[in-house]
């Protein structure tokens, strides 16, 4: 008999129809002698709704307001499956954030996790009961409702897991496991049937969207084996995110190509070379809680270099208006900034003992006229910022240079 | 400078640029130096959305996930009107029952409220801000979500009014005041600009609907000045609910004629005529959360009466199965029953000092050939049960009959 957190998202309980399937699958589980805690997203399209209803009244929707609305999208879902669940003949019953509680911190519409009450769920657990938990939410020291911000479900579902120390965390999403890109751009992608956790941070948070970068980070964090599969399948076992040291691995270099659309690019022009200089720019944008993803700074010459750095499209105006009195603080020549950018990247463990991963990149895009903008590299994978417009063919031409097509 | 709670119905908010009115005569109160709490229910029709969504997946709802579901309801009211409210400039914070917390007890979809805490609102209306409330629910002991029952709102604005203190509980519906009768059913119908507190609360049971009835008795325990008024409606001062020894009552006789087509009739017929035997018929029925309305026994004899009470038309079906047992262990020699009655009332404090009111009544309905199935009489109403055909015909004659329509 095992612990398993399941999560399902938004497609997986879009209707009431979808929602009984998800009950079915649930209940055959739990026929298993299996002891279950589901946690639900809202029904496909609620979440927009709610959004276009916020938008009516405040263009920018006060943050608080925007939690308390966005995240009763989420508590009709586990009603709805609670009461599914019964009608299958299983104990059922619902939880919402605030009421497990899932404790977060209050930064609304993008909380972080703090910790998890998992008393209630327990005993319910130990009476026989299936523990349905609204994704996506939680409560902060004050009682405010908080959301975890876009993807947050898979957050709370491997928070869970985390904190109830479950065998296993399934995410089941509309796709049946993790792909070495994008099958809509390249329909020869293959789906990968393990990748480790770090190639997982880096596809998740280059924008594989299959599953979301903190969920994976607390699934390392916490050794939370995670397995990525799809709900409308009744086989197949998706994609099992494994930690390094496991075996049987596939041994490919170059796991997948990702890439990200979501970015804009902010390059400071002329900035004096000194110590400090970073945090003076950087301090002041994460202060705002704006989220930086590539940061990248050459040698300097004449006392002066370059800095760019990348932020979500949607803080973009706001980054530059918080850059305003920093530039003339610091004296900075000019700001250059666009936000039709987008980011590949190749990931791959096995990068590491194989040298000309990137030189191979570079020649492939050169050979397609396509321009590299800003280079970033870590242990496993390499990312270039090029223009927007080039995102499918460079994604392609990748794919197919690292021969990722080809079963390992 | 007053305090004052204020509650608008689901009309009043049915829609974006509804709350956007309700936001903007808010901010007359404000500006006029009040402090305010604004109690409100679900977007017209969310409610009825969500009914049948559940009912999708179980025909029969389970009472606890019912309430999590529909609560979302007002959840969403509360943060639209918080976010118009700061549209206009106002400090605004929305709060659920759970936040606020509106502590009840756990018979879910009809619970019953026991405590307010209201030091977060009273520190929130300190701080210049206007609380926004969701009616309807609260939150039992163990931290599950409850809801108050189908006009629960009102019984959440008065309460509201009672634990602050409230100068003034305004609740705002689609109709201007209490009127003598429905007038959608005769149009002579008349606005009456107060009535007493026993007298709403006959009207509001017998189905007026203008007021929930919790919310009536509530106000009448606390003392709390309760008016009815439009929320369509720029002018009007409504109906003030009032207490008897206020003065400048109007003098009327009887103040209305009210109806309720809800109800259901039980009568069980050879019932042995001993102490405790009403007890014991309806014993079983309250434990099973029913409430009852009218009761009537009539003198018996050969040691037998028969024994008669109405029910809600939802919990007809349950009482005749509770019944079941009950009637085979009295030996009671048949029950029989109806679903299709309706209840006609007169209803006035003058008619403790005027005799003949319930022979005008008799005489009006017999003169229409409209036969009496059931009389109940309390010292300001009179009722009777008819066939639920009758009933608009009822109202009508009997409004003219006690001369409603000319003003006092």
């Amino acid at each position: 008999m095992a612990l398993i957190v399941q999560k399902y998202g938004g497609t997986s309980v879009g209707s009431t129809e979808r929602i009984k399937n998800v009950a079915r699958r649930v209940a055959k589980w739990s026929a298993q002698g299996h002891q279950l805690v589901v946690v639900v997203s809202a029904m496909a399209g609620e979440t927009n709704r709610l959004v276009a209803l916020a938008k009516e009244v405040q263009a920018h929707p006060d943050a608080r307001e925007f939690d308390v609305m966005v995240s009763t999208g989420e508590q009709v879902t586990i009603a709805l499956l609670s009461m599914a669940l019964m009608e299958l003949g299983l104990k059922a019953r619902s939880y919402t954030g605030t009421q497990v509680k899932i404790l977060t911190d209050n930064a609304f519409t993008r909380a972080r996790i703090m910790r998890i009450d998992e008393d209630r769920i327990r005993s319910d657990l130990a009476s026989g009961c299936v523990v349905v938990v609204a994704g996506f939410q939680g409560v902060d020291e004050a009682g405010n409702i908080t959301t975890l911000g876009r993807g947050g479900s898979d957050t709370t579902g491997v928070a869970l897991a985390a904190a109830l120390k479950a065998d296993e965390c399934q995410i089941y999403t509309d796709v049946d496991g993790v792909y070495t890109t994008d099958p809509r751009i390249v329909p020869e992608a293959r789906r990968l049937k393990t990748i480790t956790f770090e190639e997982m941070l880096e596809m998740a948070s280059l924008g594989s969207r299959v599953l979301q970068i903190r969920s994976v980070e607390f699934a390392g964090k916490y050794r939370v084996k995670l397995r990525v599969l799809s709900s409308f399948e009744e086989q197949g076992e998706g994609t099992l995110i494994t930690f390094e040291e496991d075996e049987n691995m596939e041994q490919a270099i170059i796991s997948g190509i990702a890439f990200n659309r979501d970015e804009a690019k902010i390059t400071i022009l002329g900035v004096p070379d000194r110590p400090g200089i970073a945090y003076q720019i950087l301090g002041p944008v994460g202060d705002a809680d704006i989220d930086v993803d590539m940061i990248v700074q050459n040698v300097g010459h004449d006392g002066l270099t370059d800095f760019s750095f990348t932020v979500h499209r949607n803080d973009y105006r706001k980054s530059l208006d918080i850059l305003k009195p920093v530039m003339a603080h610091i004296k900075a020549r000019d700001v250059v900034s666009g936000d039709t950018i987008a980011k590949v990247s190749v990931v791959g463990v096995g990068m590491r003992s194989h040298a000309g991963i990137a030189s191979t990149m570079f020649r492939t895009l050169a050979e397609e006229g396509i321009n590299i903008q800003m280079i970033s590299t870590s242990e496993i994978k390499v990312s270039v910022v090029i223009d927007e417009k080039y995102v499918e063919l460079a994604v392609r031409v990748l794919h197919k240079a690292f021969g990722l097509e080809q079963p390992v």
